[in-house]
């Protein structure tokens, strides 16, 4: 018996990875795909990689359908899951919102960077924070809610906030990392994060054979790295674009606390593997390794390097996912596992092609 | 009960594509990997994408645990497989040969074009041409054989002809072409079709940004397409280098018959549908649609687009494929379902990354 | 002393390609870009690699300065120099146009492929068609008008037909070619090929990693490529769109006449060489090499190579372009170096990045 | 009267290069091209970009046609410089050194680093660090010398420490940085700066669609940067590979001193670009813009960007160059330029394609 599920925004590039997750999944079945600009057109035909494999058309982000699944993933922009949210969640539909909607804790920084109101602060307090790896028992206190009747909304992390977190909050919790001092994480990002819609930006002649930072020192993805790291107000984060199509690497530099300056890389990946022990998507690779994206795209999987550079006394930890998989559909989808009690790999892809 | 099956020759492109399909195949237990030249390394530590998934570890190609194998594939250079084959069927193991020295029916053809002499011809007539969908009697009789307990052989047919034969066979057996005259092949290749030793013309810098033609007229796909299209002689194969990883793109052009000259793009997609009826991986579209390669990457589909021009009497036929799963480990496995009595599609992927 | 030059179109990648050319060219100097588009933007900041080199700024279509000019080049749409080309002429200035509007000697043809009415078709006949290597003695034509004071029209050949031509027009005029049977024309091009407008074909996401087949058999490049081959109703072009910027390839399939079936490559380098004698932006190769478009990026230079398949009675013949450059800008460069009367090489790139 | 000029190592990715640039200098003329693995090649079959253009032979390095040269060119792997130098001084030939052995100031440095003793430490002292818009004095002494009849030696600043520096160095010489704490460098390269040696590293199928960071701790350039900057034991320094072919940019992040709290980025850009005030190819962009390696790659160009995370109290500096150009064969020839009493522009491009 398959759990009835919805995506709403499903046509973007999250929305139709979520789309591909689901039809491949044992236990849940996709009963609505919602996209305004794209609805009355079939999957196969917006995206014919479902050619001969998937009838599925686009129906309105108002379809009925949503109110008689058991879980709706939103793939919206930011403040159009304000609208929503609160609607299904009374019509008892479980929700995994991947907008950036209900991460941040506290509305007035949700306010300063989003630059409008949040109107169910009150929902901020309920949501379990969609990262398992770090927030593991806020999942399954949900769980349990979701087990006795009740639906509940998983707020998924970002893709910078989860290749950057999962990188960085294992050596901020063990006390590695100095009181003061900048926490610099560069992070190159493909393309598809900057979505769907065609741009100067995102035309194939501007991206190909470019690199380049933007947003610099003004990425909303900076708030969300604050309080995951608990670092707040420390966090500086250039995002960089570079030609390809999915892939996400993020290079986090930790200045060393004085009590951790004779920390070795080695010690590092040791204490990494017990923080991560029995996360099976979580890969810390040995010391001197490094990950390539290459390795990880097309699966949930996240890898992790380590090095320190003992004269200037600071950790190297670099994180690398594929940006709609791990740092978005694919996060979502173990959240919605853990959320109804499944085993949290559940029809999730585990290797990359491997070449 | 799972078959146990091995690769030889698992580290290049289209052994690690075997590697990771057999992986996640619900009836194959990959038993054995060779490589002579990685032999003792782990399969994650040559392929990272493997990292906490496998465990695997290549052997040599002596590896005495192939001859406990129900099955083995053949992932080794021409030439190669002309030494292995006789003494696995020998010590009754099937083989899936994904090397070209037993595809082509005559001989002489084969020393022709590949400059050295067959040294076991009589098994060419017992094997079978994998190629599922242009030749189903032949698998279905070593299916027959292979079910009364022999050791039976596939000789999979190579990726320029596949997408080729794909989209140009049905005409051909319709009788639409013309009994004369040039029949074109501009096929275009990603880079992984040139395999995975790196040299001056696969080095990134040497690959991107460019467009080439190579080995005009003495491909030695070529006596493999004129052997499946029946037009000794007449195919002029022009393979081309784009700068993509996988996708291969074939676009043939075929001159009318006389009796032809009428057909319409409608008719001949109607045909072809007719032709490939309940073979779900090949996906005729409408008339007016061409197909992609990133839509059928990473899956074992194949896409074909026709269209005609009635002034200058010709069709054109365009098939689209991943060229290391369609096109080399998805047909072999595909092929090795057939052989062994499973459903075609046990364990293969049906649908690309959407973006 | 410099002839005042103009740009119609200078915000397009064909308009901002003659830019870069203008720029450092020793005899023309640029007094207006315009686009309506960008008016009222400096051309830094629209293409940035012009920081800190030029001040122009984009003005609009009407800017009076373009009357002033004693060259304007067009990098307009189709349809929109119909509009222009009269009054520019009429003011004194010669034209220089990139569009399609003045290429066909037909104007029932052009209206049959593009949809609209020819409003000057007496113009026609006094342009000259600019693709000087074919075409010398237009261009010479036109030199002597010129120099005579007459305001003069050359209607520039598009990129595929450039590519095209020069490596199959010597075949055709030597009498090489079978008089029935197609002639199959499979190019492939870089993505600015489609123009500066975003879309979601031109998005990164969906060129990147990717090979398609367009416009099959309803290419506007057919009849512009029949006219200058004389093949009317026989050539079958197939355009292709490949994941890199700059570049185009066109293989080109002749069957060959009866009495050059003994031809060898040999022979056709020996011949195509002499047709191009003087002509140093052709480049025509030795038998058994092929052009690759990244030996040509960045230059006005084309490549071309040749291959004979005795069997099956075809001479393959292969262009390389830039098609920014030789395809238009610099083709529209070297056109108005000959119709002033400088040497055809002035200001022209000669060699592309080597890597 | 152009002067005579050689180039060692002219087959690898910077050596040919310089081929490039000099063929088109106006005031030097190319004698002499070595390269011991394509000695006896022509340059054109090397690099066909130069067919119709180029008759250069390479030839061995021992050329003795060297001798006779104004100018010598090393593009040799580091440790192979300490060979040549000396005899070439001696000779009576001015160097233009782009290996690593002359750059470090302390040899003990170099030994730690390079793992081989100095063997001509003396001629440490007399070179100048070829890194004009930071190094002026130093080039114009050398050429004071050079004018008096010296043959001198000027050893050319790498990739990364061009990139790093000319964004970096202002900020440190103006005092705004902190006396402590990491400084953080996070740069990307395109794979020409992992040069021209086929490795599974660098082919195609590796590169593309990747993201990895490589040399964690241990790139060699981080000392060099460190003696640039003044920062020694303080510069964290990370360098990527994205897929891209030329182009190379990097990200800096600086803890700003106490009395630099209230910078802000306009602040920034002002005094930048007074400190480059008259240096053409250094380009500071006004402030909320970034460089794009797109923007310079072909030309000599620097392009700037600055941005102040004033609540973590950090400058945000970013430099892209072309790796190939500015950041090897360009500058070498800038610093001949300077040497020779030219105009440092002589012959370099100035703008890069815009598109």
């Amino acid at each position: 018996m398959a759990y009835a599920a919805g995506v709403v925004g499903a046509a973007g590039y999250a929305g139709v990875e979520l789309v591909r997750l689901l039809l491949a999944h044992p236990d849940f079945e996709l009963r609505a795909i919602t996209s305004n600009a794209d609805a009355g057109q079939a999957l196969a035909s917006v995206y014919p990689a479902f050619a001969g494999v998937s009838d599925l058309v686009f129906t309105t982000h108002d379809d009925p359908a949503l109110a008689g699944c058991d879980v709706v993933f939103l793939a919206v922009p930011h403040t159009a899951a304000l609208a929503v949210v609160p609607q299904l969640l009374a019509s008892g539909v479980t929700v995994v919102d991947l907008s950036a909607d209900y991460r941040l804790d506290d509305p007035a920084v949700y306010e300063r960077w989003y630059g409008v109101a949040h109107t169910s602060p009150e929902l901020i307090t309920e949501r379990a924070f969609g990262l398992p790896e770090l927030f593991a028992d806020d999942l399954a206190r949900l769980a349990e809610r979701h087990a006795a009747g009740d639906a509940v909304l998983v707020a998924c992390a970002g893709c910078f906030p989860t290749a950057t977190s999962l990188a960085a909050a294992p050596a901020m919790r063990l006390g590695w990392v100095a009181d003061e001092g900048p926490v610099v994480v560069d992070a190159i990002s493909g393309v598809t994060g900057a979505g769907k819609t065609p741009s100067a930006r995102t035309h194939f002649c501007s991206a190909d054979e470019n690199l380049e930072a933007y947003n610099v020192c003004r990425h909303r993805h900076t708030p969300e790295i604050e309080q995951i790291l608990g670092a707040s107000g420390r966090v500086v984060f250039t995002p960089h674009l570079a030609p390809l199509r999915r892939g996400l690497l993020s290079t986090v530099t930790l200045p060393l606390a004085p009590g951790a300056r004779g920390l070795t890389a080695e010690d590092a990946v040791a204490c990494y593997r017990d923080a991560y022990a029995g996360r099976s998507f979580v890969r810390v690779l040995d010391a001197g390794q490094t990950p390539k994206t290459a390795s990880v795209v097309g699966s949930n999987a996240c890898q992790i390097g380590l090095a320190v550079n003992a004269e200037a006394g600071a950790l190297i930890a670099i994180g690398a996912i594929d940006n709609l998989c791990k740092g978005a559909a694919g996060q979502a989808v173990q959240c919605a596992n853990i959320v109804f009690g499944l085993d949290e790999r559940r029809g999730l892809p585990q290797v990359a092609l491997p070449i």
